[in-house]
C-alpha cells in the first residue's frame, strides 16, 4: 500500500507531483487492463474541468497498475471551501497559500469533488464510489503526510509531520500504559476512527477494576481452597464407593480419587462467585451509562452535536447480489455443536478404557480438555469461513445489517457450546440402572461429584486464552508473513480501515459478551480481556499509522448498532449468570444444606450422594454404590424417587433466579436512572451557549 | 371566566374595543386592591411604547377586578412577525389587513411582546410571567373567538367561528363515537393540547380490543362456572367440616356453605386469566410502540420535527418556597394502609359474632366489602389533600418533577392496599393451633378455600367503579355546583388549562397502571377504563371549549415524562401479573394436581385441604376439621409439616414466574424491536424531502 510513498523517497518523498511543488491531495489507482477506459477518460476530463490537476505515474512493482495523483490548486480550494461552508479563520490574513488549508481539509475538498463529478450522462452516473464499484478504479485514498519515522528524535527536533507525531505518541509499544492522544487521532483520521479508539480505550480502562476484583475473587478461592469443607470431605472419603462412570469397561471408584478435581472446583465455585456475578452485572451497566456521558463530551469537544450525515446516499448496484446465507451457517454450526457433544461421549468411553495409566486416571479431565480444544478449532474454522464471505463494498445501512448478521453468527458460534456445557451437560444423564443414552449407544455425560461448574470454567479459560493468542497472531504475525510473501507479486490490498473498524468493534463486542455472560464461572475473564485489549489498541494504532493507506476522514457521532448490542448483552449476562449460579454451580444446594440440615456444611457431601444397589446390574464385591443426585435409597418404600431435599433445593434454585434477576435488574435500572446521559456541567454549558446565541440573535433583530 | 365575553354580548360581543373596530388580542386581569401599582404602570407604559393599544374596563360582577384589553395594530404586527420569523404567505397580495394575520398568530405576537417587556429596571425584570407570579396581574389570556353557540344550525349556515366549529365537531356529547378533529383542536388550542387529546384518543381506541378480549374472558368464566370441577366439589362437600375462621365465637362450618363464593371465584380465576395477563402485557407494549409512530406522524404533520423550545426560561422566585412534603405523605398513607389491615381483622371478628343472620352468614364478603369501601374513602381523601397542595405557577422542569412526585404519591396511595391484598393477605395466617396474631390479639386473615384471588378482584372492581363515578362527579357536577354557588361572589378562577393537562394526564396514567398492573385479577378493568375515557374526552373537550379561558397556544412534541412512566408501568405489570397468577391465583396448584396427581381435577379440593385434630383446642362433636394448606395430617410421623405436594406446588409456582417473565419480556422486546419508531413511508418522505433540500441548496450554490 505504501509502495507509492515508499518506492521513491528521494524524488519529492511521494508527497508532491514530479515537478516537486504541487502537493498530492488524493490518489486514484486503476488497472491498465480494466475495460472501463471510456468512463475513466470522461471522469478525468470532468475532474480537470472542475479545476483539479492530475498526473499519472505507473507502479514500479506491477506494470498493470497506474496511479493518478490529484492536486487541487488554490482557486479550486477557495471555490469549494465556500460552497461546502467549511469554517476557516477568515479574520486572519492569508500569509501562505500552501499552508492556509490543512492537509485534511484539502483532502476533504477533493473528496467532495470526486463524489460529485459525472462519468457518463444520466442522473446518478456520478461519483468515485460507483466507479470503485464497477472496477473502473481499484482504489481512491488521500496520501499519508510523509514518513512515520524520522532520523532525528522527536524530543529534540519536534515532530516531522502529523503522522510522525502520531507514531511517537500513540502507535509505539513503549507507551502502552499511557492515555491515547484522542485529539491527534481525530485530526489525522477523522471522528469515526477517533471515536472507535476512544471507545476501545474506555472499555480497556473500565476493565481494570473488573480485572482487579476478579483476581481478588480468584485469590479468595485459592486461599480458602484447603479449608473448604466439601473438598475436605471428598478427599477423606476413602470408603465411599462411586458408581461406574461408563458402561462396560468402567469400575466403581473411590470418591477420594477425585480430590484434586474437587479442590480446583472450589477455586471457581464459592461464595465469591455470586458476589462477582452481581458486581459484573452492575459493572456492565455503569460501563455503558458512563460511556454515554463520555461520548457526549467527545461529540461536544469535536463539534459533532448538531452534525448529521451530509453525504447524499447513492444507490449501489451490487447490494442485491450478495446475500449472507444465514441458514446454511446455522446448519453448519448446529452440526458442529452436536459433533462436539457426540465426540465427548465417545472420547469419555475410550479414554476410560485406555491402557495408558495417566489418561485412564484423569480421563474426565482428558475428555473435557480434548473436547474443548476440538470445539475451539471448530469455532475458529467456522469464523474464518465467515470472514471469507464477500464483503459489500459500501458503507450503508445495509452494511450495518451485514455487520449485525456477521456478529450474530459469530456470537452463536462462540457461545453455543458454552451454553450446552453450562446448562445441559449432566442434566439429562439419568441415574444408575436407568441411564439415558444417545442413539441407545452412548451414555450421556454426568457431572463430577463436586459440581458441574468446573467443565464450564475449563471451556471459558481455554477458549479465551487460545482465541486471544490466535487473534494476535492473525493480526500481527499473519500480515508480516503475507508481506514477506507478496514482496514479489503485487496483491490487491483489501484492508479497508473503516471496514476494519466494523470488524474490530464486532470482535471487541464479542469479547465483552464472552467476558460478562459467563463471568460467574470464570472470574479471570476480565483480566484476560484487559491484557488482550492493551495489546489490541497499540496493534491497531500501529496498523493505522504505518501499515495502511490513510482513510478518508469520516465523521460519526456514535459506535452505531454496537451500543444497542452491548446493552442487550448486559441484559443477557444478568440472566445467564443467575442461571449459572442457580443451576450450574453447587452454591444453592450447599446453602440449603447449611441452612436447613446442619449448622454448617458438615456431612454435605454424603447427603448430596444417593445410594444405588449394584446387584441389580452386576454382582461385585460391594453391594451399594453412590451417585450424585437426591433420590430415595433402594430400601425406601419408593426407591429412586426424588426426595424432599431435591424439592427443597429445586425451590431454592428457582427462588434464587427470581430474587437475583429482580434485584440486579432493579439495581441496573436505578443506576441507569441515576446517571444522566450528559454530564451536568456539559449540559449547563450547552444550555448557556444556546441562551447566549438566542440573546445575540434577538439583539441583532432589535438593532434592525 | 367568560364574564367578559358573556356579560356584554350586545356591545361588540366581547371581541372588540368599545369603539367596535379594534379586535381584542389579549386580556390582562388585575385587582385594583393589589399594591403593585407602580410595576403595573411601568409595564403598561412600556407596552404602549412597543406599539400595543390598551383599553381598560371594570368587571361588572366584582368592583375590585379590572380588565385590560390589548390590541395590536397592523404596524406592530408586521414588525414583530418579521422578528419572530413567522412564516406567512407573502406571495399573496394583502387584501384585508383585518384578516391577514389569523387570530392565533395575533395572540402569539402579543404574547411575545408581553414576555419581553420590562416592568422595572434590572436584567431579569421583565415579562408577564413574573408579574403574574408577584400578583401584579391576576391573569393573562387571549380571548375566545366569540360564542360557541349559534342561533343558526351549523349544517345550513356554516360555523360562526372556530370555537363554534369545535363545539359542534368535538365537544358535544352526541358525537362521542367519532374521531376527534385533531387539526381543528391544534389550530385553536395549540400543539400541546392537541397532542394531549391525540394521546387520550389513541389510548381510548387501543382500549377497545383490550375491553373486548376482557369481556370474552369474563364470559368464558361465566359460561364454564357451572361445569367447574372445583366449585362443584365445594358445593357437594356437605360432609367436609372446616376449621373455625375466628377464635372464640366462630364454629366449625361446612365447606358446601361457601358454594356461591366458590362459583364467583371461578369467574375470575380460570385458565382464561393467564391468557389475558399475557395478552395485556403485549397489548401495553404494542400500545406504546404504536403511539411512538402516531406521535411521529403528528409531529411531522404539525411541523414540529425540528422544533425546540424557543422561549427563554426565566427564573421564578417562588420555586424554593413550595416544597412537597413527601415524608409526611409517606407516613400518612402507610398509617392508612395499616389501619385498613387492622380494621379488616377487627371487622372479621365482629361480623362473625354479630347476631344479624345475613351478615353472619356472609361475614367474609361483608368484611372484604366494608374494608374495600373504607380503603376507597381513605384513598380519595388522601388524594384530595394531595390536590390541595399549592401548585407552582410555572411550566418548567421543576413542575415536571412536581408532577412526577404527585403521580408517585397517588400511585402508591392507590395501589399499596391492592398490593397488600394480592400478595400478603392470607400468606401469614399460620395454621390451626398455631395462628399468627397481630399484637397477640387479632388473628390474621385467611384466604377462602376456593382461593385468594376473589378478594383482589373485589378490591379492583370496587375501587375502579367508585373512583370513576367520583371523578366524573368532581369534573362534571362539582363545577356546576360551584358555578351556581359563585353566581354572587367573584371567585378567582384557578383552572389553568395547561396545568389541567398535567393533572388529567397523570390521572389517565394512573388509570392505565391500575388497569394493567392487576389485570389478571379483573379482566373487566379495560372495559371500565374504556367507558371512563369516552366520557373523559368529551367532558374535557366541553370544558376547554365552553368553560375555560382560552389558553395561550403552546407547542410540545411529546407527552413529556409520562411516556417513560408508561413504559415503567408496562414492565411492572408483567412482574405483578406473573406473581398474581403464580401466588395469588390457584391456577398453578390446580395445574400441578391435574398433571401429577390425577388425569383431571377430580379430588383436587380434598387434596388441597389439610387435616387438623380439633381435640388439641377444644372438644366438640367432630374430631377432625380441614384447613387450606399442604401439611401432613396429625397421624403422620411429622404432624403439620409441609408435604411433598407443598414443595411440588412451590417449585411450580416459582418456575411459572421465571417462564412467564422471560417469555413475556422476550415477546415485548421482540415486538419493540420489530415496530420501528417511525412509519416506513414517513421515514422515506422525510429522507426524500431532506435530499431534495440538499440538492436545491447545491444547485443554488452552483449557480452563484
Amino acid at each position: 500500500t505504501d509502495s507509492l510513498q515508499g518506492k521513491n523517497p528521494a524524488r519529492s518523498s511521494g508527497l508532491f507531483f514530479r515537478e516537486g511543488k504541487k502537493r498530492i491531495d488524493y490518489i486514484l489507482v486503476y488497472k491498465k487492463s480494466s475495460p472501463q477506459v471510456e468512463k475513466r477518460c470522461t471522469f478525468e476530463k470532468n475532474l480537470r474541468a472542475e479545476g483539479l490537476m492530475l498526473e499519472k505515474e505507473p507502479s514500479l512493482t506491477n506494470n498493470d497498475i497506474m496511479f493518478v495523483k490529484v492536486h487541487a490548486p488554490w482557486d479550486t480550494l477557495c471555490k469549494y471551501a465556500e460552497q461546502m461552508n467549511i469554517r476557516m479563520p477568515f479574520s486572519f490574513t492569508i500569509n501562505n497559500r500552501e499552508t492556509f488549508f490543512s492537509n485534511s481539509t484539502r483532502s476533504r475538498i477533493v473528496h467532495h469533488v470526486l463524489q460529485r463529478t459525472k462519468y457518463e450522462d444520466g442522473k446518478l452516473k456520478m461519483g468515485i464510489n460507483r466507479l470503485l464499484g464497477n472496477n473502473t478504479y481499484e482504489a481512491a485514498f488521500p496520501p499519508h503526510e510523509g514518513g512515520y519515522k524520522s532520523r532525528h528524535p522527536i524530543k529534540t527536533h519536534g515532530a516531522q509531520n502529523h503522522r510522525h507525531l502520531l507514531y511517537e505518541r500513540w502507535a509505539r509499544w513503549g507507551i502502552w500504559y499511557k492515555y491515547q492522544p484522542l485529539d491527534l487521532i481525530r485530526r489525522y483520521f477523522g471522528e469515526k476512527i477517533g471515536l472507535y479508539f476512544a471507545w476501545l480505550g474506555w472499555y480497556t480502562g473500565m476493565l481494570i477494576p473488573a480485572a482487579l476484583v476478579g483476581v481478588f475473587v480468584f485469590l479468595y478461592g485459592l486461599f480458602t481452597m484447603d479449608s473448604s469443607q466439601v473438598s475436605k470431605e471428598i478427599c477423606e472419603a476413602t470408603t465411599t464407593i462411586m458408581c461406574p462412570m461408563c458402561e462396560d469397561t468402567c469400575k466403581p471408584w473411590r470418591l477420594s480419587d477425585s480430590c484434586v478435581y474437587a479442590k480446583v472446583t472450589h477455586l471457581f465455585d464459592n461464595g465469591g462467585t455470586v458476589f462477582f456475578a452481581i458486581f459484573m452485572a452492575i459493572w456492565a451497566t455503569v460501563f455503558l451509562e458512563f460511556w454515554k456521558r463520555r461520548r457526549a463530551e467527545l461529540t461536544y469537544d469535536w463539534d459533532l452535536i448538531d452534525w448529521e450525515e451530509e453525504e447524499v446516499r447513492q444507490q449501489y448496484p451490487q447490494i442485491d447480489q450478495i446475500s449472507f446465507d444465514i441458514n446454511s451457517r446455522l446448519r453448519s454450526f448446529l452440526t458442529a455443536v452436536f459433533a462436539v457433544v457426540v465426540f465427548r461421549l465417545i472420547a469419555m468411553e475410550k479414554f476410560a478404557s485406555l491402557n495408558w495409566y495417566f489418561v485412564k486416571k484423569n480421563w474426565q479431565f482428558a475428555t473435557s480438555g480434548t473436547g474443548v480444544c476440538i470445539n475451539f478449532m471448530i469455532i475458529m474454522s467456522l469464523n474464518v469461513v465467515g470472514v471469507w464471505t464477500k464483503h459489500p463494498r459500501t458503507e450503508s445501512e445495509w452494511e450495518n445489517s451485514f455487520a449485525l448478521k456477521m456478529f450474530l453468527f459469530q456470537f452463536v458460534n462462540l457461545n453455543s457450546s458454552t451454553f450446552y456445557i453450562a446448562f445441559f451437560l449432566g442434566r439429562f444423564a439419568g441415574r444408575p440402572g436407568k441411564y439415558n443414552k444417545l442413539f441407545n449407544r452412548w451414555r450421556l455425560e454426568e457431572c463430577h461429584p463436586s459440581g458441574c461448574l468446573i467443565d464450564l470454567c475449563l471451556q471459558m479459560g481455554v477458549i479465551m486464552f487460545f482465541k486471544q493468542i490466535w487473534n494476535n497472531f492473525m493480526e500481527l504475525g499473519y500480515p508480516l508473513l503475507q508481506n514477506w510473501w507478496s514482496r514479489r507479486k503485487m496483491k490487491k490490498v483489501d484492508g479497508h480501515p473503516l471496514k476494519f473498524i466494523q470488524t474490530v468493534l464486532s470482535s471487541a463486542v464479542l469479547q465483552f459478551g464472552f467476558t460478562t455472560i459467563f463471568v460467574a464461572a470464570f472470574p479471570l475473564a476480565p483480566l484476560l480481556a484487559l491484557l488482550n485489549n492493551i495489546i489490541e489498541i497499540r496493534l491497531d494504532a500501529y496498523k493505522f499509522v504505518t501499515q495502511w493507506r490513510r482513510p478518508m476522514p469520516a465523521r460519526a457521532t456514535d459506535i452505531g448498532i454496537w451500543h444497542g448490542i452491548l446493552e442487550g448483552i448486559g441484559v443477557l449476562a444478568v440472566i445467564t449468570n443467575a442461571f449459572v449460579i442457580a443451576i450450574t454451580s453447587d452454591y444453592i444446594p450447599r446453602f440449603v444444606y447449611a441452612f436447613k440440615y446442619g449448622p454448617c456444611l458438615r456431612g454435605y457431601m454424603n447427603s448430596s450422594l444417593s445410594v444405588f444397589e449394584m446387584k441389580d446390574v452386576n454382582s461385585s464385591q460391594t453391594r451399594y454404590c453412590r451417585y450424585r443426585d437426591y433420590r430415595a435409597p433402594p430400601w425406601s418404600p419408593v426407591p429412586y424417587e426424588f426426595t424432599l431435599q431435591f424439592w427443597h433445593v429445586l425451590a431454592a434454585r428457582l427462588a434464587f433466579i427470581i430474587v437475583f434477576e429482580h434485584l440486579v435488574f432493579g439495581i441496573k435500572s436505578f443506576i441507569a436512572y441515576l446517571i444522566p446521559d450528559m454530564p451536568k456541567d456539559l449540559c449547563d454549558r450547552m444550555r448557556r451557549e444556546k441562551y447566549l446565541m438566542q440573546e445575540m440573535m434577538y439583539e441583532a433583530e432589535l438593532e434592525h
